[in-house]
C-alpha cells in the first residue's frame, strides 16, 4: 500500500485494535511503522541510506563474534533483506534499545524492523542490508516445535504440513508464478475482447460421463429438496461458456473444476482450475491462434515479474526451465495432424531400431497416451505442438465433424496443445453447430431425453440438455474453444513434478484437510 | 483477434473444419472474411470509407420502400450496427448476390457482413452505417419459436430463458459490467502487491454454523470413503486466504462461494462469488484503506470501459447510478464507529418526531439490520459509510478483541461497509492473533476439540483447526481482511433490484437448471 493511495484517504489515525492495555508497547511501535511498510521487493530496490521500514518472518540467524546477521523476508519476494545487528556480547543491551529480546528472534518468528540501508561492503554486486533503528518481534516461534526449523524440508515433508509450507522459498515462488500466470491469462483475455464468465460450479447438467463426479448430499434425507434437481460439482464451464459465446461471441471462464476419480496421481486432483474460453465466429485457426497466444502472454508475464522465482526453479527443479520458457514466448508452437503423429510415432519406431518404443502401439484409431504426447513434443518437435483432427470416434459429442478423409475416415476439428514434460496442456475443438448434425449424435448417446422418459431417467441420463441444442436452434454459429488444466501450466512454468505442490491445498482421495 | 497477434502466427491456411461438401459455400464465404472479424465497438470507431466484416445477431429488422435495415450486435458493446440493405422489392436478387436469402434474415438470426462504412446522412452526431459487398446467414432462427421474438420482456420470463437472456441489451451490458468491475479489483490487487490465492471450494473445516454447508454426497454408500473425512462447499476462503497471508504478506482469494440457506429473496444465491483479501503487518485502517481503493478502482474500471453500458442502466434502471458512481471514485468514504452509528439512529428517531422509524429499536448490542445500514447510507450519509468497532458478542471468533471501552463494553476492531440501496457491502477486521486469546474463545465455541473427542465428534464440531492455531504459535503477526461480495457490487453499480439477474446462472432453492 505504501506511497499509493494509501492511508492519507482514511480519516482517522491509527485503529482501536492495539488499545488494549497489554499490549501498549506494540501500540507505540505499530502506530509509528505499521503504515510505513515497504515490502521487502521495494526496499531491495531502494538506494543506500534510504529509511525504510518492514515486515517479516526470519529465515535465519547467523551470530558472528562482532555482528549478528538476521535474513528477514516477507513473501513479496524471493529474496531476502539482511538485518546487521550488533555483535553477540554487547547485543541483548543494543536488542533492548531497539525494543526487543535478541533471544526472541528465532527462526520463525516475524519481526517489524525500522532502519537505514547500507551497502553491503565488498560484495561484487550492489546488495543492501538494514541496520535497524527500531525492532519488535510481533511473534515469537517455538523452536522447540516448529515444523519448520531445519533449512531443508522434502516435498514429501511439506505436504504434511500444508498450511506452513507457503513459508518455504519454494512454495512461496510456486505462489508468485502461479499469480503471474494467472494475471497474463487474464491480460490476454481482456486485451483480445473476452469477457470473464463466472460459470456455476452447481449444475444439473453432466455431460462428460456420470461416474466421475461429486454430488452435492440430499439435506435432511429428503431427495435432493434444495434443487429440487440432482445437483453436482461441475467437470468443466464449457456447455455455460458456448451459451455465453452464442451471445457475446468472446467469453472465459477461469475456475475451480472437479473430478471424483479415484487417481493416486502426480498428474491429478479432485478439485482443480480450468482455463475455457470460447469464441463465435471462429474455427480452428482462431482456438489454435488464441491457445498460443495467451500461454506465450502468461508465461511472458511469469519471467518478466517473476524472474528471481524462475531462475530459483531453473537452479533447484529443472535446469533446462528457463530456457525452454523463453523458447516458448519467442516460437510459434508447431502444428500436425493427428494422421501425421500417427505416422511420426511409427516411423520412430521402424527408424529407432528398438531404441524407441511405445507400450501402446501407434495405429490410426488409438488415443494417444501421455508417452506418444511425450514423445511428439519432447522428442520430435522440441517444444510446444497443437495435434489436430483427431478421430471421431475418440472425441467428445460436441466436436465439429471433418469430412472423411481420403480414406473415408471420420474425424473432428478439433486440437491437443502438447508440450514437453506434461503432455496434454491444452484440449480444445470447434463445436459442431449443425442442429441436425448435433442433435442426432446427441440422441445415440442418449444425452437428449427420448420423448417417453420422464424427469429421473433424464437426471441419470445427464441432465437436460435441450438448451444447448436452442443454441443451434436460433442463431447458431461457427464456434471453437479450449481448456487448460491451470496446475498442469504451472507445473510446466515451475518445472515442478507434482501437482499436488502447484495448489495451494490439493484435495485428491483421503485428503480434504483444512 | 483481429490486427492483433492474429492469425499470421499460425501457419496453415483455413481449417479443414468447413471442408464437407454440404458447406461448400459457407467454406469459401468463411474462408475470405472470418478471420478479418473487427469487433462491432471497433467496427463503430473506424472513419467512413473503411472496408470491415463484422458477425453478429440479428436486432431488428426494418423494411422500407426504398431501403431496409438490418441491426447487428455481436456483444462487444451494447450498441448495434446498422446494415443498409437494397430495397424490398429488388431485395430478394440483390440478396441473393451477396449470397444470402433476404428472407432468412430475421430477428435471432447470425449473420456475417463485409463491406463499407458509410456516414448515416443528415444525423447530428456521426454515425456509421455498413453497405454490405457479401452477407451470409451463418445460422437462421425460427421465427415461430424463438422465445426473444418481441422487443421487450419482464426480467422474470427472462430468468426462465436463461440460456438466452444474454442476447439482451440486460443481460449484455451487466456481463460487460461485471467483467469490468471483476478486472477492476484484480488490477487493484496486483499493482498493491497482493497474491491471487485460490483457495478450496471442498474443505472439512466449517467455521460459519453447520446448518447453511452444502455437504458432499457419500459415494458407493460408503461413508466419506472419497476424502476420509465429511467434506463441504466453503463458506469462505478467510482463513485459507489467512493461512497465506502470514506467509506472503498479501493475497486475495476471487472465487465462488456457498450457502445452503433456504432463502427466497432478491438478495441471497446458494452460489456467489466473494473477494476475500488478507494483509498482514496491518490494522483496521489498512483494512478500510484497501477496501475504499479496491471497490473505487473496480467502479472506475466500469465507469472507463462500459460508459455506454452504465448510461443504460442510468436510463432504464436506476436514473441516479451515473451520478452515485462517480461520487464514489471521487469522494472518501465516511467513517462511523458502531456507537456512533447507534446514536445517530436513535437521535434521527427523536428529531425525526415519528417520521423515522425502525422496525427494530436500535440499541447499543444489536446487530445492524438493512434498515439500519441503509438509513446511515443513504439518508445520513448520503454515500458509503465504514462502520467500525462492533460489540464482540455479535460478531465472528476470530475478530481482534478491542480494550473495553469507557462504559466497560467489549467490542472487536471489525468494520462493515454500507451502501445505498444495498445495505452492507463488505464486512472485514483485524484478526485475533494473540495465541491466547484466541485459543481460549475457540475452546468456547468447541471449534477446536476437547482432548478425549474422537474424530466424528471433531468433524462435527467444524472439523479440526488446530492449524489456524499453529499460525498463532510461529511468528504471528497482526493481520486483516474483508470480504465482499461480488454480487452485490455488480447490483450497486448496475442499479439492478434482484441479485439472480447479476449472475450467469443463479442457483437457489429450486433452481439449478443447465
Amino acid at each position: 500500500m505504501l506511497g499509493r493511495r494509501g492511508l492519507d484517504i482514511v480519516r482517522s489515525t491509527w485503529c482501536s485494535s492495539w488499545a488494549s492495555p497489554s499490549c501498549q508497547l506494540k501500540r507505540e511501535v505499530s502506530t509509528k511503522i505499521l503504515s510505513r511498510r515497504a515490502t521487502i521487493r521495494d526496499a531491495r530496490q531502494l538506494d543506500s541510506g534510504s529509511r525504510v521500514a518492514v515486515g517479516g518472518w526470519v529465515k535465519s540467524v547467523r551470530k558472528h563474534k562482532s555482528v549478528s546477521f538476521v535474513n528477514v523476508n516477507d513473501g513479496s519476494c524471493l529474496g531476502e533483506l539482511q538485518i546487521t545487528l550488533p555483535s553477540e556480547e554487547t547485543g541483548e543491551a543494543a536488542a533492548q534499545t531497539l525494543g526487543a529480546k535478541l533471544s526472541d528472534i528465532t527462526v520463525g518468528s516475524s519481526v517489524f524492523v525500522e532502519g537505514e540501508l547500507r551497502e553491503v561492503p565488498g560484495g561484487k554486486h550492489k546488495r543492501l542490508e538494514l541496520h535497524p533503528s527500531a525492532l519488535e518481534v510481533l511473534g515469537k516461534c517455538d523452536t522447540q516445535r516448529y515444523p519448520l526449523q531445519k533449512k531443508y524440508h522434502s516435498l514429501e515433508f511439506l505436504r504434511e504440513n500444508l498450511h506452513l509450507r507457503a513459508r518455504t522459498n519454494t512454495f512461496g515462488a510456486v505462489t508468485r508464478v502461479r499469480n503471474a500466470l494467472g494475471q497474463g491469462l487474464h491480460s490476454y483475455f481482456q486485451e483480445n475482447d473476452f469477457l470473464h464468465l463466472h460459470s456455476p460450479i452447481l449444475t444439473s447438467n453432466d455431460c462428460e460421463g456420470a461416474g466421475e463426479l461429486f454430488r452435492i448430499a440430499k439435506i435432511g434425507g429428503k431427495d435432493d429438496e434444495f434443487f429440487g434437481t440432482p445437483t453436482y460439482l461441475t467437470v468443466s464451464g464449457q456447455l455455460h461458456a458456448e451459451m455465453y459465446a452464442c451471445a457475446l461471441s468472446k467469453v472465459y471462464t477461469f475456475g475451480p473444476t472437479f473430478r471424483a476419480e479415484n487417481s493416486n496421481t502426480t498428474r491429478h486432483l479432485a478439485e482443480f482450475w480450468m482455463v475455457e474460453p470460447e469464441m463465435a465466429f471462429a474455427g480452428l485457426d482462431e482456438c489454435i491462434a488464441s491457445a498460443q497466444g495467451a500461454i506465450q502472454r502468461s508465461v511472458a508475464h511469469a519471467l518478466d515479474s517473476c524472474a528471481e522465482d524462475i531462475a530459483f526453479f531453473n537452479k533447484n527443479y529443472d535446469k533446462q526451465i528457463t530456457e525452454r520458457l523463453e523458447r516458448v514466448v519467442k516460437k510459434d508452437f508447431a502444428r500436425l495432424t493427428y494422421t501425421e503423429a500417427i505416422e511420426v510415432l511409427q516411423k520412430a519406431m521402424s527408424d529407432g531400431k528398438g531404441k524407441v518404443s511405445f507400450e501402446k502401439k501407434p495405429e490410426w484409431g488409438i488415443d494417444l497416451q501421455t508417452e506418444h504426447e511425450r514423445f511428439l513434443a519432447e522428442t520430435y518437435v522440441g517444444g510446444p505442438v497443437f495435434v489436430t483432427d483427431y478421430p471421431a470416434d475418440i472425441k467428445a459429442f460436441y466436436m465439429r465433424k471433418n469430412a472423411p478423409d481420403s480414406q473415408d475416415r471420420e474425424t473432428v476439428a478439433g486440437m491437443d496443445l502438447l508440450v514437453p514434460k506434461i503432455g496434454e496442456l491444452v484440449g480444445g475443438s470447434v463445436r459442431e453447430e449443425r442442429f441436425e448434425v448435433l442433435e442426432k449424435k446427441m440422441r445415440q448417446l442418449r444425452l437428449i431425453p427420448e420423448e417417453d422418459l420422464d424427469e429421473e431417467a433424464i437426471a441419470s441420463a445427464g441432465g437436460d440438455l435441450d438448451w444447448y441444442l436452442d443454441l443451434r436452434r436460433f442463431g447458431s454459429v461457427p464456434h471453437a474453444g479450449w481448456g487448460l488444466g491451470f496446475e498442469r501450466l504451472v507445473l510446466f512454468a515451475t518445472g515442478m513434478d507434482n501437482i499436488r505442490d502447484v495448489i495451494p491445498l490439493p484435495r485428491f482421495p483421503g485428503q480434504c484437510k483444512h
